[in-house]
């Protein structure tokens, strides 16, 4: 599953890895940019709902390894994307009931690596991340993983919402992760469960949550606001192991 | 408790700082310096158990703030620390069992932050770690903290071990968290207790590990080694938190 991390630089070269489906996790184009190339390079990214970034020259320069960008620089991911169904056919094989992560808004390699950590060691079968605005699979998010991501399938999906009610059609139950939530402690989660994690600034997005089945909160005493977005889903998932497997 | 972070540069200023009582975390010296004045803070910095690095002037040169570091350098704690009475104080007042965390062996800033706001929101009443190596409570710690820094008192000990020998006596039980331990949710982590917690590479280390009532793990499935830090204190923070209060 390991790939190298890499970027493409120049025009034909992007184009090209695009047409030949190389998983494109970042594109950053000059700002204004408008010659025809530009165009189709937009269009692909449409097409296979790659986030564009307009920058400045400097911007381009600073990023560039080649210092021959052509106003585009592609972010290629360092790991291949698995799919949702590779993630499901995985708890099969072990005859486990589905348990995922499904993280809405983490934009903090840090934190996606840390997570797919913690989703590792807590069983879970997989991940699966939006393609909007979401980090990809660079080698920041690898070495926060601590190695994690050579293990624990990573799929990317178009619609987070949208993924969710297939799934409930194959029995899952979600729970979202939310401060204004049930006491976690006082929730049954037990069996195929897809944990539903946010950001600490913005949490899980409106419409998902409004898919998911609960809302969780981890009861907090103390002064401040809210736990570090990893630890927290380390807490939720580990109540979710001590349900399904020590009580 | 808010102070800025500081560095405090030269022979003179640096040797005012410790005879004035300031909290110094980290004092760099030009790597064979021997003149007196150099041999003085040696002293002090040994009186007052704080850590010494010896590097290069390169080094010192890339650390300075005012170019005029004269071969020494000290770190100044962002943060004013507590004493551990204090913290059993905070308990007594709260009309609560104390709920301590000790750090041994953490020296990332980024970890011991993520610790304090972890213990800030767990409802423990107070951080203790060892002078001896640990990092201080700098800006950096300040600002993973987010600001639980600013209400959860941290007490800096020289011995960490001796410290849990002083509170067994106030009915403190402790716990050390151990992959070789017994399962948390097979403990009893009730009442007064101590969460004692190391770095991901070392641990907790022997001697304080001796000291400790039970040690306890967090049960883990997956293909990796350990958890980080900061997410394993969390999970073993909020089993104590469950058991206190949620069953």
């Amino acid at each position: 599953m390991r790939y190298n991390e890499f970027t493409i630089e120049g025009r034909n070269a992007v184009i090209e890895a695009f047409r030949s489906g190389k998983p494109i996790d970042r594109l950053f184009i000059l700002d204004g940019a408008q010659e025809g190339a530009i165009q189709t390079i937009k269009k692909e990214a449409k097409k296979h709902d790659t986030t564009i970034k307009f920058v400045t020259k400097e911007r381009l320069d600073q990023i560039s390894e080649t210092g021959k960008h052509q106003g585009v620089i592609a972010y290629a991911a360092a790991y291949e994307y698995a799919q949702v169904a590779d993630i499901l056919e995985r708890a099969r094989q072990k005859n486990e009931p589905p348990f995922l992560f499904l993280l809405d808004n983490i934009e903090d390699p840090h934190n996606l690596g840390a997570i797919i950590r913690t989703a590792n060691l807590a069983g879970a079968h997989g991940v699966i991340i939006p393609k909007n605005r979401a980090v990809g699979l660079t080698a920041t998010v690898a070495k926060a993983s601590a190695g994690a991501i050579n293990y624990t399938p990573v799929a990317k999906v178009t619609n987070l919402s949208k993924t969710i009610e297939e799934l409930k059609k194959e029995g899952i139950w979600f729970v979202c992760a939310d401060m204004d939530g049930t006491s976690m402690y006082h929730l049954n989660l037990r069996g195929a469960i897809g944990l539903v994690l946010g950001s600490e600034g913005e949490g899980v997005s409106r419409l998902v949550k409004e898919k998911c089945d609960f809302t969780a909160m981890i009861p907090m005493k103390g002064d401040i606001d809210s736990l570090n977005a990893s630890v927290a889903a380390g807490i939720l998932a580990f109540e979710i192991v001590r349900q399904n497997h020590f009580c």
